[in-house]
């Protein structure tokens, strides 16, 4: 069975897809740095799947690692990038370790990936790139909008140079998965979210302030032009989000793409309001939820949910948990790690 | 008199700023990799000048070796940034490469510049980042038009990553540059344009074509929307946009800017076209120049020349010479090149 490499493989959405291509019978290795993961989520994955996957700790700005590591593993059949830094407002304050950390690996990686006879890569893109799209639901074919963070302009230009690469370079196949907003946990309570400090996430925000580690939760306006006045976001199931990954690779690596190129938006398709998003959380949790509106927070968006259509048409998948199945696996696994 | 780090400052608009820089006194380090570039260039350099400009020989993607020069120079207060690779074409065939050489190597200079009490940055933009503007002349609030080769991208990119650095990191003060077509050469014919290999701009073109190192001179379609039907850009003398450069540096050491990151346009706000280059190389060389006309070469825009009102009011700063005093120049700079 082919070896993919899944870098940030200990992180969120990471840890989820390597517990799902195991499941499917890769030989998957990971590459983390441990900046914004831990070792333990080796024994989550192991734990579900019975595997422990290869692990090797690198930074891959560091070039010449990565160089080693593709030596090494020169038969790596395809690659899933998740390793980047992706917090919206620490982007802003720190725009240099962004464009660093987001572009300079991802050059790096493409670089080793043209050296080998052929490669599969799937690169972690966001609906950030539309920004505020003028129709909704958003497709793949809404422009591209001017990034209003250095974190967004990375996810744009990371698409750009994986475009420009495949263009001149047949033996690279790509695809750029667009998430909407992943939430949730893996069912087994083994993985999940692990923010670190006052989480920039609605969910994991939601759980900590019903443990009792926040005081409350601030929803940022509720006067925006939507059913409720809060602001609408297509809240999608870590674990849908991971086996996606699986069958966009499973494209590649089985040469049924249409492109050298292709990205597909991943969300469930419905929008949620934040005031939706509190209720799906008391409903399945039983908990009173402590919050108060405070004014709008500048940059957000009033509105974004995808058009699932080509995901669902050309890729054959769609999601199947519910935003409830989410809050539910988000709150199971949010007491488990606070009863640690 | 500060000292000022030029990187690519033996290339063709990088050595004729380091003689304007250093007629104006202040002192010179010069990085340069060599790899378009020759060391002899500083001789023409010193015989106009009459001083040798310090020379570090760096790979700027060397991350460590940008930070020994840095530690070493500590003293530095402004940088004009040249270093980058710049055939469009060449950009198409190896995105990877001028991804990796033209952004992770600002990335490290501006990392190392945050660490200083203060600098002044002077960036290489290019008029490319307008593509086809909508409107003539190009002022510096047209829009950014979605870059045609990764190269233009690099600009484009480039200009994003020192805005967003400004905008947090007040002790960097930068000016964006963006240049139209830089021709000419050094009227004391010490230094020129030196182009490896076959010349992708028309006047190195049409001088290595008179000399008898090219066959004929190829003109892109005749039958664009123009008065002659030939394509028409703004050629602007290399010692005009040497001294602008200049004129950028003090305004940021003296604490003249308006905001933090600026751009200008550098033109002479006259369009010309292909064949009245032609006309004018014929005129000021007494040389019949043998040229055909061709298809149209895919990519190129129509007509773009510079609106220089902000340049002119808010730099102070105005070209001086005109089409013929570059075409003379250029000509008798292949002239001494080639009787070597």
């Amino acid at each position: 069975m082919s070896k993919i490499l899944v870098t940030g493989g200990l992180g969120f959405i990471g840890s989820h897809t390597v517990v799902e291509l195991q499941n499917e019978g890769y030989e998957v290795v990971i590459i983390d740095d441990l900046s914004n993961s831990s070792e333990s989520v080796l024994d989550g994955i192991t734990a579900i799947t019975g595997k422990k996957p290869v692990f090797e700790k690198l930074d891959l700005k560091d070039k010449t690692g990565v160089e080693s590591f593709f030596k090494k593993h020169n038969d790596v059949e395809g690659v899933i990038h998740f390793a980047a830094s992706k917090a919206v407002g620490e982007s802003v304050q720190e725009p240099l370790l962004y464009y660093e950390n987001n572009i300079s690996t991802l050059v790096y990686i493409l670089k080793e990936l043209k050296k080998l006879p052929s490669a599969a890569f799937i690169f972690s893109s966001s609906c950030t790139v539309y920004g505020q799209a003028d129709e909704l639901p958003i497709t793949e074919n809404a422009p591209v909008k001017l990034a209003e963070s250095p974190y967004g302009n990375t996810k744009q230009i990371g698409e750009e140079i994986i475009r420009d690469t495949c263009k001149v370079t047949p033996s690279i196949k790509a695809i750029a998965l667009r998430y909407f907003n992943p939430v949730g946990a893996h069912e087994s309570v083994e993985i999940g979210e692990l923010p670190i400090g006052v989480p920039q996430n609605l969910v994991p925000f939601i759980t900590q302030t019903a443990i009792g580690l926040r005081e409350e939760l601030s929803v940022f306006g509720d006067d925006y032009p939507t059913p409720d006045g809060t602001c609408i976001r297509d809240y999608i199931h870590v674990v849908d989000l991971a086996k996606a990954h699986v069958v966009a690779l499973k494209r590649l690596l089985e040469g049924k793409n249409k492109e050298n190129y292709e990205t597909f938006n991943l969300g469930t398709g419905k929008g949620s309001s934040v005031l939706e998003v509190v209720q799906a959380f008391e409903r399945v949790s039983g908990e009173k939820l402590k919050y108060k509106v405070v004014g709008r927070r500048e940059g957000d968006i009033i509105s974004a949910y995808a058009d699932t259509n080509k995901a669902n048409n050309e890729l054959g998948w769609k999601t199947e948990l519910s935003l409830d199945d989410a809050m539910r696996s988000a709150w199971n696994w949010e007491k488990k790690v606070r009863s640690k």
